[in-house]
């Protein structure tokens, strides 16, 4: 047979294996969650939690305790939270030796260091492990997937499952796919996340830093500005943050707070009151022009996820909100 | 009597007033609230539950309606969270007439509309209506204090003192004094919050935005690039916020997150690590140079907030507390 004939013949099994593997998402049992920091051991006590086998590929022996007091310290918070029938931290496997740590595994999160060269190295390195319809998701916060694959041959297969810190806490997973990966891994990457309870964003492009990372990395870096100006400490800006804006936007999002802050005009009224203030120096960034088409973005959105509620409703939910927030981080302050 | 001799007499019993009042805060009893809008209103609503008398402006009878149910909305969550033994909705009163409604108040919180020649006309307006030590706190988010009262003579006894919406439940009060400001009345403000469970935090210098607003705008700000980009839609720019930085953010500002994220090295190795990441297009705001000053302000800023305590301490502190968030969130979500 000729080598064209048998890659035809090799890429359409896997495409049905893909298949299957989509319609029988509660297949996936073990999963195998690679690199030794707090990421990796997050997102393997997030695994365990649900009920899942997790088989922990650490660098070097001389990791595995620090792992292991990761695991136990996040385990105690995930336990009064509420875990799985089936979850038992005596299903964490710990491995050395790479190939061991991706025997039979259903799934792989990978979480080596930011380093685009160690990354590379890794992806080619790992495609003979591993059945053709294993997804590797990486929990890259701010390299492109289609930079660290693009010489191998698992590109296809490779995906960013990019989590929040702690990502056994944290819902978010952005999920970011390249050119190069198939479809039904797409979805496959999206309702495994979601089977095991995050919540996961898919981006609709490939860029730098996904949504959250850039969003914070704005506010970040106003505020190294204003400490290098002497506008701000660091602790003026910890408190300004958790005494303003944060409480309300661990409810409602940016758009949303707005939206209802506005009254019965909501996005609109918000758009059309403080466009101007777009202009000011209000910060560093400056903003995009308003146009018609971004107004009716903003609006559109803001109604949709509004479904329909009257802003006085969504306003008092808000209020509930928040009172619990507060009333959660009062009874959780160190001081107390 | 000449002119001068007056205004110095004048001069030095205000000022007799003014330190005699820092000493008595207590005696503050009577706050007026000034604005119909939700501001206004919600400033209302934390002074009445802090058990003030509160006299309110509207501009328009026609306003008191809307008013009325601000007040009653927010008072239902304030009652929840547990309100002052004298707290009663009896002791706000409504005027529609500006001299009734500042007679015999201990202190102004002025909520009007955020137009630059309406707020100076009315600071030139009230000050005959006002004992000489009451202080003049404007709400505004965006306009310089000291452009407000430039031309009035209540420029040494106004300040901004801008809090987050919703008032009543927010804690932050950006204080903000211009060169005119009266140091008395600076400690007075910043007392005077305090005294009635805020979080002042007052600014080293005047700056447009404060610190909360340029920091909420910069995040904003890149939210509406992203959406004209088609990067993201609005709907999942609050997803990413909630599920991600959002509610670690609500225990930890920016600062403290990075620097507990990050280990034993913690904002030393955030630089060190991610400084390079700083010229990345992670956002559209370009980054400061990291300079050691600012290094410097960084790391010694976080290991003060972080009073000698271990990381791992502090990160299990982080994680009850995001996990107690977490908890409150699902308990209120409007879905439930």
């Amino acid at each position: 047979m000729q080598q064209r004939a048998w890659l035809h013949l090799l890429k359409k099994e896997t495409q049905i294996l893909r298949e299957n593997n989509l319609k029988n998402l509660n297949k996936v049992s073990t999963v195998a969650s690679i690199g030794g920091g707090p990421i990796g051991a997050g997102w393997a006590a997030h695994f365990l939690a649900k009920g899942l086998n997790v088989k922990c590929y650490l660098h070097s022996e001389d990791e595995i305790d620090d792992y292991k007091s990761l695991i136990k310290t996040a385990w105690e918070t995930l336990e009064k939270l509420g875990i799985n029938k089936n979850a038992s931290i005596e299903n964490m496997h710990i491995y050395t030796d790479l190939k061991d740590s991706l025997t039979d595994v259903d799934f792989v999160q990978e979480s080596i260091p930011e380093i685009l060269e160690i990354k590379q190295e890794f992806y080619s390195k790992i495609d003979l492990f591993l059945r053709p319809d294993v997804i590797i998701a990486s929990s890259t916060s701010g390299l492109l997937i289609s930079e660290i694959v693009k010489n191998c041959d698992t590109r296809d297969r490779a995906i960013v499952g990019h989590p929040f810190n702690p990502p056994y806490l944290l819902p978010l997973v952005e999920v970011v796919a390249s050119n190069y990966t198939d479809k039904v891994i797409v979805d496959q990457a999206v309702n495994f996340y979601r089977e095991f309870d995050k919540v996961p964003i898919l981006l609709k492009k490939e860029i730098p830093g996904f949504i959250a990372t850039r969003l914070q990395e704005a506010l970040w870096r106003e505020a190294l500005h204003m400490v290098a100006n002497e506008e701000a400490t660091p602790e003026q800006i910890d408190l300004a943050l958790i005494n303003g804006p944060a409480p309300r936007m661990a409810y409602q999002g940016q758009c949303m707070a707005f939206h209802v802050a506005c009254g019965e005009g909501g996005m609109s009224t918000n758009l059309d009151q403080f466009g101007p203030a777009l202009k000011l120096p209000w910060t560093r960034l400056k903003a995009p022009e308003l146009t018609q088409d971004l107004r009716d973005k903003m609006v559109n959105g803001c109604k949709e996820m509004s479904k329909g509620k009257h802003f006085l409703e969504m306003a008092k939910e808000r209020d509930n909100a928040i009172a619990a927030i507060l009333s959660a981080l009062k009874n959780n302050h160190p001081n107390n």
